[in-house]
């Protein structure tokens, strides 16, 4: 065993060469290691990742012509404080209400926060999906009661990092996805608000999908995200040396998938039966509604997604048809 | 809102009620609680559930024809030190094993031991499934390494609640279902130990499915097990009031299928789809190996499964000719 041991001490270059290359894993033992706490042990501190955010402006996979203009934080608040004001209006007195977590959710919740300091909703209770939200609920009068301690949940507001066509999500960028995928699938209306800067053709060109790890089990997980094909990478936190830590007591790993999510329902269920995975952030048949925010020439449009499909679809079959009757 | 308050103070008889009842569910909204939180703040103990191991002896769905004298405690612990030290003479100088959770497991790591103070085993090193197996390890003399810093583990030793003759498990009786099933399906040979009394014909008709679920959800995933078609029961703790926390700082959930198991697969699938579930206690297509400890005559048996059940149908077979031929 002395050998092995010693080995485990030479790890620390060969961690952080691990990690950046999950795929190159094969039949290693103890030694080249994936896994956080080796790492930790050494002191080694984890890269500080790419924002995720940031969405490739001219990648052809997205649906709408993301300009400039359109990719701009000022603009992209505009279209949520939109959506999000058109959302709460859904809310009837004496609902219980499913309170997402993130940018656009968070201006849901302040929104439904204001309906009932102007008395035009009474009875509404918010159950929240992460601790931000449920101070955000506090701060903006909107009254919460815990999710175990209701039956019911009547609609549910969320916000997401992608949708396609059909309805279905990657979610998780706050690292909330568990809990907001229990308050969603509980909810009897699902609305996820977005603006059109996250209607994609297909999941996963853009966007990792993140899953939610027990840390005991990371580097067995890493593994296995990899044997289905993906590229794993943990989550790293700001403000913090080492992973992000979810209000749950987990970690984050964002999975890419280079040639995009063919089937999303398949790879989720996938993800899910690799124990000592949590939950992931794909959400496939959970919604009911999505509400996008779109501009059209000056004026913000509340659009539903299936019309707001449509339209871009005629749009091109317009623009096709311009372009063959001028040749 | 002041009337749904009022109904959540009304209910701690009616939480005591519906936990024992969970099926009766239906639309209830504020009120009528299954979740435990609720009940933790009236005050009201869980009631101590019926010992989970017992087993119905004179049920006609074992295989195996158990006997007052193979159900007692004494003759079960022979089986299942003679089966734990036949298994650990699979194991190789250099391994890196396994170690399960439970009386039979724990029997296998005390041999390992044995086997490694006897100087007949070197540079093995245990990779525990719970605090209750490092912690007999370290007694025991087997050096333990963590989880997430080895990249293989070569075999893996772990009792189990039931099997059936396709070497499918239900496990969890011990609350450390999760972190086996991690240890068990990164290994690349999983030898489960049993005595016969675990053998069925079908999962399920006696041991309830062991399901760990994360305590924020614990409410909405209750109602999702009866959906499936399951009886849930908290598992109540001994020596802690309330609900057994496991190594993990989740809950457990004992799900009884009143009418067996037909598709086991399809139902580890469908629990872990349900959010908040961290992982059930359905194993499949996990194990390689299964050794049965039977009493053949004075004289006590470990055989493999497979031969195991081809002798009982033989047993069977003979005993039907007998018949036929005495008649």
């Amino acid at each position: 065993m002395a050998s092995a041991l010693l080995e485990v001490s030479m790890t620390a270059s060969a961690a952080v060469r691990a990690n950046a290359q999950v795929q190159r894993l094969g039949d290693l033992r103890i030694g080249e290691q994936i896994g956080f706490r080796s790492m930790q042990m050494r002191g080694v501190k984890l890269a500080i990742p790419q924002p995720l955010r940031s969405t490739r402006v001219n990648n052809s996979v997205r649906i709408s012509a993301v300009t400039a203009e359109s990719s701009s934080p000022v603009f992209q608040d505009s279209l949520k404080r939109a959506v999000a004001k058109k959302a709460v209006e859904l809310v009837k007195p004496g609902m219980i209400v499913g309170l997402g977590t993130g940018s656009t959710a968070s201006m849901a919740i302040e929104e439904l926060g204001k309906l009932i300091a102007a008395g035009k909703l009474k009875d509404v209770m918010g159950v929240g999906t992460s601790y931000q939200a449920r101070v955000l609920a506090r701060q903006f009068g909107v009254k919460t009661v815990d999710l175990n301690d209701v039956n019911v949940i009547d609609i549910a507001f969320d916000g997401a990092d992608e949708v396609d066509g059909q309805m279905n999500l990657i979610k998780g960028g706050g690292a909330a996805h568990t809990m907001e995928k229990v308050v969603n699938t509980m909810a009897k209306k699902t609305v996820i608000l977005v603006d059109q800067s996250k209607v994609v053709s297909e999941l996963g060109l853009t966007f990792p999908v993140p899953v939610e790890v027990l840390p005991f089990a990371i580097s067995p997980v890493l593994r296995s995200l990899v044997a289905l094909g993906g590229e794993p990478e943990i989550r790293s936190a700001l403000r913090k040396d080492g992973p992000v830590i979810t209000d749950l007591g987990n970690m984050v790993v964002d999975v890419r998938f280079p040639g995009g999510i063919k089937d999303p329902a398949d790879l989720e269920r996938r993800i899910n039966m690799i124990p000592g995975v949590v939950e992931n952030g794909l959400f496939v048949g959970i919604v009911e509604t999505v509400l996008v925010a779109t501009k059209d020439a000056e004026e913000t449009v509340i659009i539903d997604l299936a019309d707001y499909v449509k339209n871009l679809q005629q749009a091109k079959n317009d623009a096709a048809e311009e372009k063959a009757s001028s040749s």
